[in-house]
Protein backbone atom coordinates (compact mmCIF):
# COMPACT_ATOMS: atom_id res chain seq x y z
CA UNK A 1 0.00 0.00 0.00
CA UNK A 2 1.91 2.96 -1.13
CA UNK A 3 0.10 5.28 1.20
CA UNK A 4 2.95 6.34 3.61
CA UNK A 5 3.66 9.38 6.07
CA UNK A 6 6.81 9.51 5.58
CA UNK A 7 6.63 9.42 1.42
CA UNK A 8 8.41 12.25 -0.07
CA UNK A 9 5.35 12.83 -2.24
CA UNK A 10 2.42 14.16 -1.12
CA UNK A 11 -0.98 13.70 -2.09
CA UNK A 12 -3.57 16.31 -0.78
CA UNK A 13 -7.04 15.08 -0.82
CA UNK A 14 -10.65 15.69 0.54
CA UNK A 15 -11.55 14.62 3.76
CA UNK A 16 -15.42 14.68 2.91
CA UNK A 17 -17.38 15.30 -0.57
CA UNK A 18 -21.13 14.00 -1.16
CA UNK A 19 -22.07 10.72 -1.82
CA UNK A 20 -22.67 11.35 -6.17
CA UNK A 21 -18.56 12.63 -5.86
CA UNK A 22 -17.21 9.79 -4.12
CA UNK A 23 -15.10 7.63 -6.49
CA UNK A 24 -14.50 10.19 -9.06
CA UNK A 25 -12.47 13.11 -7.16
CA UNK A 26 -9.80 13.79 -9.18
CA UNK A 27 -7.08 12.71 -6.64
CA UNK A 28 -7.77 9.37 -8.27
CA UNK A 29 -5.72 10.07 -11.04
CA UNK A 30 -2.70 10.49 -9.03
CA UNK A 31 -3.15 8.22 -6.97
CA UNK A 32 -3.69 5.41 -8.84
CA UNK A 33 0.05 6.16 -11.05
CA UNK A 34 1.52 5.73 -7.27
CA UNK A 35 -0.24 2.88 -7.14
CA UNK A 36 0.72 1.43 -10.64
CA UNK A 37 4.52 1.50 -9.93
CA UNK A 38 4.32 1.28 -5.85
CA UNK A 39 5.24 4.71 -5.16
CA UNK A 40 4.35 5.55 -1.85
CA UNK A 41 2.57 8.97 -0.75
CA UNK A 42 1.51 10.56 2.23
CA UNK A 43 -2.03 12.10 2.11
CA UNK A 44 -3.12 15.51 3.01
CA UNK A 45 -6.90 15.80 3.71
CA UNK A 46 -8.30 19.35 3.32
CA UNK A 47 -11.81 20.09 4.36
CA UNK A 48 -13.93 20.61 0.90
CA UNK A 49 -16.85 22.54 2.67
CA UNK A 50 -14.58 25.16 4.63
CA UNK A 51 -11.18 25.16 2.10
CA UNK A 52 -8.51 26.42 3.64
CA UNK A 53 -7.15 30.16 2.73
CA UNK A 54 -3.21 28.93 1.70
CA UNK A 55 -5.30 26.10 -0.54
CA UNK A 56 -5.64 29.15 -2.95
CA UNK A 57 -1.85 29.35 -2.94
CA UNK A 58 -1.28 26.25 -4.60
CA UNK A 59 -4.44 25.39 -5.98
CA UNK A 60 -5.91 28.87 -7.77
CA UNK A 61 -8.99 27.35 -8.39
CA UNK A 62 -9.34 25.63 -4.39
CA UNK A 63 -9.54 21.83 -6.07
CA UNK A 64 -7.93 19.03 -5.73
CA UNK A 65 -5.31 17.39 -5.73
CA UNK A 66 -2.13 19.05 -5.54
CA UNK A 67 0.98 17.36 -5.36
CA UNK A 68 3.91 18.20 -3.47
CA UNK A 69 6.99 16.08 -4.80
CA UNK A 70 10.42 17.06 -2.40
CA UNK A 71 10.84 21.15 -3.39
CA UNK A 72 8.29 20.61 -6.07
CA UNK A 73 4.87 21.90 -5.94
CA UNK A 74 2.39 21.47 -8.83
CA UNK A 75 -1.78 21.41 -9.29
CA UNK A 76 -4.16 20.19 -12.19
CA UNK A 77 -4.66 16.05 -12.53
CA UNK A 78 -3.37 16.03 -16.30
CA UNK A 79 0.33 17.96 -15.05
CA UNK A 80 0.38 15.77 -12.21
CA UNK A 81 0.21 12.81 -14.30
CA UNK A 82 2.80 13.50 -17.11
CA UNK A 83 4.87 14.50 -13.47
CA UNK A 84 4.49 11.08 -12.24
CA UNK A 85 4.57 9.23 -15.44
CA UNK A 86 8.23 10.39 -16.36
CA UNK A 87 9.64 9.01 -13.29
CA UNK A 88 8.80 5.54 -14.73
CA UNK A 89 8.52 3.58 -17.91
CA UNK A 90 5.61 1.69 -16.92
CA UNK A 91 3.59 4.85 -16.63
CA UNK A 92 5.05 6.69 -19.46
CA UNK A 93 7.07 5.49 -22.40
CA UNK A 94 10.68 6.93 -22.74
CA UNK A 95 11.50 7.69 -26.24
CA UNK A 96 10.64 10.55 -27.84
CA UNK A 97 7.58 9.37 -29.96
CA UNK A 98 6.25 7.55 -27.35
CA UNK A 99 6.26 10.05 -24.88
CA UNK A 100 4.83 12.84 -27.22
CA UNK A 101 2.09 10.87 -27.81
CA UNK A 102 0.99 10.03 -23.76
CA UNK A 103 1.00 13.52 -23.15
CA UNK A 104 -1.09 14.37 -26.60
CA UNK A 105 -3.68 11.55 -24.98
CA UNK A 106 -3.29 12.93 -21.68
CA UNK A 107 -4.70 16.56 -23.31
CA UNK A 108 -7.04 14.69 -25.14
CA UNK A 109 -9.18 13.14 -22.40
CA UNK A 110 -9.16 16.41 -20.23
CA UNK A 111 -9.55 19.16 -23.23
CA UNK A 112 -10.81 17.40 -26.05
CA UNK A 113 -13.05 14.84 -24.17
CA UNK A 114 -13.72 15.78 -20.96
CA UNK A 115 -15.43 19.10 -21.34
CA UNK A 116 -18.42 17.53 -22.74
CA UNK A 117 -18.81 15.37 -20.15
CA UNK A 118 -18.17 17.86 -17.40
CA UNK A 119 -21.21 19.48 -19.11
CA UNK A 120 -23.09 16.65 -18.58
CA UNK A 121 -22.64 16.27 -15.27
CA UNK A 122 -23.76 20.12 -15.12
CA UNK A 123 -26.90 19.03 -17.10
CA UNK A 124 -27.52 15.34 -15.06
CA UNK A 125 -26.60 16.41 -11.69
CA UNK A 126 -26.31 19.99 -10.91
CA UNK A 127 -28.94 21.69 -13.25
CA UNK A 128 -30.89 18.40 -13.21
CA UNK A 129 -34.47 20.11 -13.13
CA UNK A 130 -33.56 22.84 -14.98
CA UNK A 131 -35.43 23.91 -18.17
CA UNK A 132 -32.50 24.79 -19.94
CA UNK A 133 -31.06 21.52 -18.76
CA UNK A 134 -33.34 18.99 -20.23
CA UNK A 135 -33.49 20.68 -23.40
CA UNK A 136 -29.76 20.93 -24.02
CA UNK A 137 -29.35 17.27 -22.75
CA UNK A 138 -30.20 15.52 -26.34
CA UNK A 139 -27.93 17.86 -28.11
CA UNK A 140 -24.64 17.41 -26.28
CA UNK A 141 -25.60 13.53 -26.01
CA UNK A 142 -24.97 13.75 -30.01
CA UNK A 143 -22.13 15.61 -29.41
CA UNK A 144 -20.22 13.19 -27.09
CA UNK A 145 -21.46 10.32 -29.36
CA UNK A 146 -19.85 11.61 -32.32
CA UNK A 147 -16.64 12.21 -30.12
CA UNK A 148 -16.54 9.04 -28.63
CA UNK A 149 -16.89 7.41 -32.00
CA UNK A 150 -13.75 9.34 -33.20
CA UNK A 151 -12.16 7.90 -30.24
CA UNK A 152 -13.50 4.45 -30.92
CA UNK A 153 -12.19 4.28 -34.34
CA UNK A 154 -8.29 6.22 -32.63
CA UNK A 155 -8.49 2.91 -29.68
CA UNK A 156 -9.26 0.50 -32.42
CA UNK A 157 -8.18 -3.27 -31.09
CA UNK A 158 -5.22 -2.14 -29.04
CA UNK A 159 -5.81 -2.39 -25.29
CA UNK A 160 -4.54 0.65 -24.39
CA UNK A 161 -3.80 4.04 -25.98
CA UNK A 162 -0.43 3.84 -26.70
CA UNK A 163 -0.74 -0.20 -26.86
CA UNK A 164 1.41 -0.60 -24.05
CA UNK A 165 -0.80 1.07 -20.33
CA UNK A 166 0.24 4.74 -19.58
CA UNK A 167 -1.03 7.75 -17.69
CA UNK A 168 -2.77 8.59 -20.82
CA UNK A 169 -5.04 5.52 -19.93
CA UNK A 170 -5.80 7.15 -16.47
CA UNK A 171 -6.26 10.80 -17.88
CA UNK A 172 -9.08 8.43 -20.48
CA UNK A 173 -10.56 6.21 -18.14
CA UNK A 174 -11.36 8.91 -15.32
CA UNK A 175 -13.17 10.85 -17.95
CA UNK A 176 -14.97 7.60 -19.64
CA UNK A 177 -16.07 6.21 -16.22
CA UNK A 178 -18.28 10.10 -15.96
CA UNK A 179 -19.91 8.93 -18.78
CA UNK A 180 -21.31 5.40 -18.13
CA UNK A 181 -24.46 6.48 -16.30
CA UNK A 182 -25.48 8.09 -19.20
CA UNK A 183 -25.34 4.85 -21.38
CA UNK A 184 -22.70 6.20 -23.82
CA UNK A 185 -19.95 4.34 -23.15
CA UNK A 186 -21.95 0.88 -23.59
CA UNK A 187 -22.78 2.12 -27.31
CA UNK A 188 -19.04 1.37 -28.14
CA UNK A 189 -18.27 -1.85 -27.08
CA UNK A 190 -13.93 -1.52 -27.71
CA UNK A 191 -14.69 1.41 -24.86
CA UNK A 192 -16.25 -0.20 -22.70
CA UNK A 193 -14.31 -3.24 -23.04
CA UNK A 194 -11.11 -0.59 -23.13
CA UNK A 195 -12.96 1.26 -19.84
CA UNK A 196 -13.22 -2.43 -18.02
CA UNK A 197 -9.65 -3.14 -18.73
CA UNK A 198 -8.32 -0.28 -17.00
CA UNK A 199 -10.61 -0.22 -13.95
CA UNK A 200 -9.75 -3.73 -13.40
CA UNK A 201 -6.37 -3.24 -12.98
CA UNK A 202 -5.55 -3.78 -9.31
CA UNK A 203 -3.88 -0.67 -9.03
CA UNK A 204 -7.38 1.18 -9.75
CA UNK A 205 -8.89 -0.87 -6.81
CA UNK A 206 -6.60 0.38 -4.85
CA UNK A 207 -6.70 3.67 -5.93
CA UNK A 208 -10.00 4.01 -5.28
CA UNK A 209 -10.03 1.77 -2.29
CA UNK A 210 -7.69 4.76 -0.86
CA UNK A 211 -9.77 7.56 -1.94
CA UNK A 212 -13.16 5.90 -0.37
CA UNK A 213 -11.11 5.37 2.91
CA UNK A 214 -10.12 9.19 3.28
CA UNK A 215 -13.54 9.95 3.77
CA UNK A 216 -15.59 10.84 6.96
CA UNK A 217 -19.47 10.41 6.86
CA UNK A 218 -20.25 14.15 7.62
CA UNK A 219 -18.43 16.89 6.13
CA UNK A 220 -16.02 18.56 8.55
CA UNK A 221 -14.10 21.48 9.14
CA UNK A 222 -10.56 21.15 7.66
CA UNK B 1 9.58 35.25 -40.72
CA UNK B 2 9.29 31.53 -39.56
CA UNK B 3 7.66 29.83 -42.52
CA UNK B 4 10.01 27.86 -44.14
CA UNK B 5 8.96 25.09 -46.60
CA UNK B 6 12.50 23.57 -45.83
CA UNK B 7 11.82 23.45 -42.12
CA UNK B 8 12.08 20.44 -40.00
CA UNK B 9 9.17 21.50 -37.89
CA UNK B 10 5.56 21.21 -39.93
CA UNK B 11 2.63 22.60 -38.42
CA UNK B 12 -1.06 21.55 -39.99
CA UNK B 13 -3.74 24.14 -40.39
CA UNK B 14 -6.94 24.60 -42.46
CA UNK B 15 -7.17 26.57 -45.67
CA UNK B 16 -10.00 27.85 -44.63
CA UNK B 17 -12.69 28.73 -42.22
CA UNK B 18 -15.46 30.41 -41.85
CA UNK B 19 -15.32 34.58 -40.58
CA UNK B 20 -16.14 33.75 -37.05
CA UNK B 21 -13.13 31.29 -36.33
CA UNK B 22 -10.82 33.41 -38.25
CA UNK B 23 -7.57 34.13 -35.89
CA UNK B 24 -8.89 32.16 -33.31
CA UNK B 25 -7.98 28.46 -34.95
CA UNK B 26 -5.72 26.89 -32.75
CA UNK B 27 -2.37 26.73 -34.76
CA UNK B 28 -2.47 30.07 -33.24
CA UNK B 29 -1.05 28.67 -30.33
CA UNK B 30 2.04 26.54 -31.98
CA UNK B 31 2.42 29.43 -34.46
CA UNK B 32 2.74 32.18 -31.66
CA UNK B 33 5.29 29.72 -29.95
CA UNK B 34 7.69 29.18 -32.81
CA UNK B 35 7.52 33.04 -33.97
CA UNK B 36 8.59 33.79 -29.68
CA UNK B 37 11.96 31.60 -30.09
CA UNK B 38 12.47 32.35 -34.31
CA UNK B 39 12.05 29.05 -34.77
CA UNK B 40 11.39 27.74 -38.51
CA UNK B 41 7.98 25.75 -39.29
CA UNK B 42 7.01 24.99 -43.02
CA UNK B 43 2.61 24.70 -42.89
CA UNK B 44 0.51 21.84 -44.04
CA UNK B 45 -2.92 23.06 -45.02
CA UNK B 46 -5.64 20.72 -45.48
CA UNK B 47 -9.30 21.35 -45.73
CA UNK B 48 -11.82 21.74 -43.28
CA UNK B 49 -14.61 21.10 -45.13
CA UNK B 50 -13.54 18.15 -46.79
CA UNK B 51 -10.90 17.15 -44.12
CA UNK B 52 -8.50 14.11 -45.39
CA UNK B 53 -9.10 10.53 -44.55
CA UNK B 54 -5.55 10.03 -43.26
CA UNK B 55 -5.60 13.37 -41.22
CA UNK B 56 -7.78 11.02 -38.72
CA UNK B 57 -4.32 8.56 -37.82
CA UNK B 58 -2.47 11.61 -36.49
CA UNK B 59 -5.27 13.74 -35.12
CA UNK B 60 -8.53 11.31 -33.77
CA UNK B 61 -11.00 14.28 -34.07
CA UNK B 62 -9.95 15.52 -37.21
CA UNK B 63 -9.09 19.02 -36.41
CA UNK B 64 -5.85 21.31 -35.88
CA UNK B 65 -2.78 21.61 -35.23
CA UNK B 66 -0.84 19.02 -35.59
CA UNK B 67 3.28 19.20 -34.87
CA UNK B 68 5.30 17.24 -36.92
CA UNK B 69 8.75 17.65 -35.50
CA UNK B 70 11.49 15.15 -37.21
CA UNK B 71 10.39 11.72 -36.38
CA UNK B 72 7.91 12.98 -33.61
CA UNK B 73 4.22 13.63 -34.59
CA UNK B 74 2.05 14.95 -32.18
CA UNK B 75 -1.76 16.35 -31.72
CA UNK B 76 -3.38 18.71 -29.00
CA UNK B 77 -2.17 21.79 -28.90
CA UNK B 78 -1.36 21.54 -25.59
CA UNK B 79 1.06 18.92 -25.79
CA UNK B 80 2.58 20.69 -28.94
CA UNK B 81 3.25 23.96 -26.60
CA UNK B 82 4.73 21.82 -24.11
CA UNK B 83 6.56 19.91 -26.83
CA UNK B 84 8.18 23.34 -28.09
CA UNK B 85 8.67 24.78 -24.65
CA UNK B 86 11.00 22.23 -23.65
CA UNK B 87 13.13 23.79 -26.40
CA UNK B 88 13.72 26.93 -25.26
CA UNK B 89 13.91 28.62 -21.87
CA UNK B 90 12.24 31.47 -23.53
CA UNK B 91 9.21 29.53 -23.28
CA UNK B 92 9.40 27.28 -20.72
CA UNK B 93 11.72 27.85 -17.71
CA UNK B 94 14.22 24.58 -17.53
CA UNK B 95 14.25 24.33 -13.84
CA UNK B 96 11.59 21.73 -12.26
CA UNK B 97 9.62 23.66 -10.46
CA UNK B 98 9.32 26.75 -13.36
CA UNK B 99 8.51 23.76 -15.58
CA UNK B 100 5.96 21.90 -13.21
CA UNK B 101 4.96 25.10 -12.95
CA UNK B 102 4.19 25.94 -16.62
CA UNK B 103 2.62 22.74 -17.51
CA UNK B 104 0.44 23.13 -14.63
CA UNK B 105 -0.69 26.18 -16.30
CA UNK B 106 -1.03 25.00 -19.65
CA UNK B 107 -3.19 22.35 -18.49
CA UNK B 108 -4.95 24.79 -16.21
CA UNK B 109 -6.04 26.94 -19.04
CA UNK B 110 -7.04 23.98 -21.07
CA UNK B 111 -9.26 21.76 -18.19
CA UNK B 112 -9.98 24.44 -15.73
CA UNK B 113 -10.66 27.32 -18.03
CA UNK B 114 -11.19 26.67 -21.73
CA UNK B 115 -14.22 23.79 -20.90
CA UNK B 116 -16.32 26.64 -19.93
CA UNK B 117 -14.86 29.21 -22.48
CA UNK B 118 -16.13 26.51 -25.33
CA UNK B 119 -19.76 26.26 -23.68
CA UNK B 120 -19.98 30.09 -24.04
CA UNK B 121 -19.01 29.60 -27.89
CA UNK B 122 -21.86 26.83 -27.59
CA UNK B 123 -24.05 28.99 -26.37
CA UNK B 124 -23.51 32.64 -28.24
CA UNK B 125 -22.13 31.21 -31.56
CA UNK B 126 -23.62 27.82 -32.59
CA UNK B 127 -26.46 27.83 -30.89
CA UNK B 128 -27.92 31.11 -30.15
CA UNK B 129 -31.02 30.97 -31.30
CA UNK B 130 -31.64 27.93 -29.16
CA UNK B 131 -34.31 28.51 -26.39
CA UNK B 132 -31.71 26.30 -24.16
CA UNK B 133 -28.87 28.85 -24.85
CA UNK B 134 -30.59 32.06 -23.75
CA UNK B 135 -31.28 30.07 -20.59
CA UNK B 136 -28.23 28.66 -20.09
CA UNK B 137 -26.47 31.52 -20.45
CA UNK B 138 -26.61 33.66 -17.15
CA UNK B 139 -25.44 31.00 -14.97
CA UNK B 140 -22.34 30.35 -17.06
CA UNK B 141 -21.59 33.67 -17.19
CA UNK B 142 -21.61 33.45 -13.63
CA UNK B 143 -19.61 30.47 -13.38
CA UNK B 144 -17.01 32.13 -15.67
CA UNK B 145 -17.04 34.94 -13.67
CA UNK B 146 -16.52 33.01 -10.66
CA UNK B 147 -12.90 30.91 -12.28
CA UNK B 148 -11.90 34.53 -13.65
CA UNK B 149 -11.69 35.65 -10.19
CA UNK B 150 -9.73 32.94 -8.77
CA UNK B 151 -7.79 33.24 -12.03
CA UNK B 152 -7.07 37.32 -11.31
CA UNK B 153 -5.89 36.24 -7.80
CA UNK B 154 -3.48 34.21 -9.01
CA UNK B 155 -2.12 36.26 -11.55
CA UNK B 156 -2.24 39.13 -8.88
CA UNK B 157 0.29 42.07 -10.38
CA UNK B 158 2.93 39.60 -12.19
CA UNK B 159 3.36 40.34 -15.92
CA UNK B 160 2.71 36.52 -16.74
CA UNK B 161 1.31 34.08 -15.11
CA UNK B 162 5.20 32.37 -14.18
CA UNK B 163 6.51 35.89 -13.80
CA UNK B 164 8.19 35.63 -17.15
CA UNK B 165 6.57 34.86 -20.84
CA UNK B 166 6.20 30.88 -20.81
CA UNK B 167 4.01 28.78 -22.93
CA UNK B 168 1.69 28.85 -20.12
CA UNK B 169 0.49 32.57 -21.53
CA UNK B 170 0.26 31.69 -24.37
CA UNK B 171 -2.46 28.87 -23.42
CA UNK B 172 -4.13 31.01 -21.18
CA UNK B 173 -4.03 34.09 -23.75
CA UNK B 174 -5.78 32.12 -26.53
CA UNK B 175 -8.44 30.94 -23.86
CA UNK B 176 -8.99 34.37 -22.66
CA UNK B 177 -9.34 35.78 -25.84
CA UNK B 178 -12.33 33.69 -26.74
CA UNK B 179 -14.02 35.46 -23.78
CA UNK B 180 -13.25 39.45 -24.56
CA UNK B 181 -16.58 39.67 -26.89
CA UNK B 182 -18.52 38.44 -23.91
CA UNK B 183 -17.45 41.42 -22.05
CA UNK B 184 -16.06 39.18 -18.47
CA UNK B 185 -12.35 39.73 -19.24
CA UNK B 186 -13.01 43.80 -18.85
CA UNK B 187 -14.32 43.02 -15.68
CA UNK B 188 -11.24 42.12 -14.46
CA UNK B 189 -8.28 44.85 -15.20
CA UNK B 190 -5.45 42.46 -14.27
CA UNK B 191 -6.73 40.34 -16.73
CA UNK B 192 -7.38 42.41 -19.01
CA UNK B 193 -3.68 44.24 -18.92
CA UNK B 194 -2.42 40.68 -18.91
CA UNK B 195 -4.27 40.05 -22.20
CA UNK B 196 -3.08 43.01 -23.61
CA UNK B 197 0.34 42.11 -22.92
CA UNK B 198 0.10 39.03 -24.22
CA UNK B 199 -1.52 39.38 -27.65
CA UNK B 200 0.69 43.09 -27.60
CA UNK B 201 4.09 40.57 -28.17
CA UNK B 202 5.28 40.92 -31.82
CA UNK B 203 5.41 37.44 -32.05
CA UNK B 204 1.56 37.10 -31.33
CA UNK B 205 0.83 39.71 -34.45
CA UNK B 206 2.97 37.36 -36.42
CA UNK B 207 1.53 34.20 -35.97
CA UNK B 208 -1.90 35.49 -36.30
CA UNK B 209 -1.07 37.15 -39.70
CA UNK B 210 0.09 33.88 -40.75
CA UNK B 211 -3.22 32.19 -39.92
CA UNK B 212 -5.23 34.69 -41.58
CA UNK B 213 -2.48 34.18 -44.36
CA UNK B 214 -3.62 30.92 -44.84
CA UNK B 215 -7.01 31.33 -45.75
CA UNK B 216 -8.42 31.49 -48.88
CA UNK B 217 -11.29 33.62 -49.71
CA UNK B 218 -13.97 30.60 -50.23
CA UNK B 219 -13.73 27.30 -48.95
CA UNK B 220 -11.94 24.87 -51.14
CA UNK B 221 -11.33 20.72 -50.99
CA UNK B 222 -7.94 19.95 -49.84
Amino acid sequence: MPISPQADLEITAFNWVPDFARGFVRDLRPRWACEEIGLDYSEKLISAVERPADHYQVQPWGQVPVLRDGDVTLFESGAILLHLGQKDRRLMPDDPQGRASATAWVFAALNSVEPMIFELGNVDIFSKDEEWAKLRRPGLIAFIRTRFARLSDALGDKPFLLGEFSVADIAMATVLREAVKAGIVAEFPNLAAYLDRCVGRPAFDRALAAQLAAFTEEPVAA
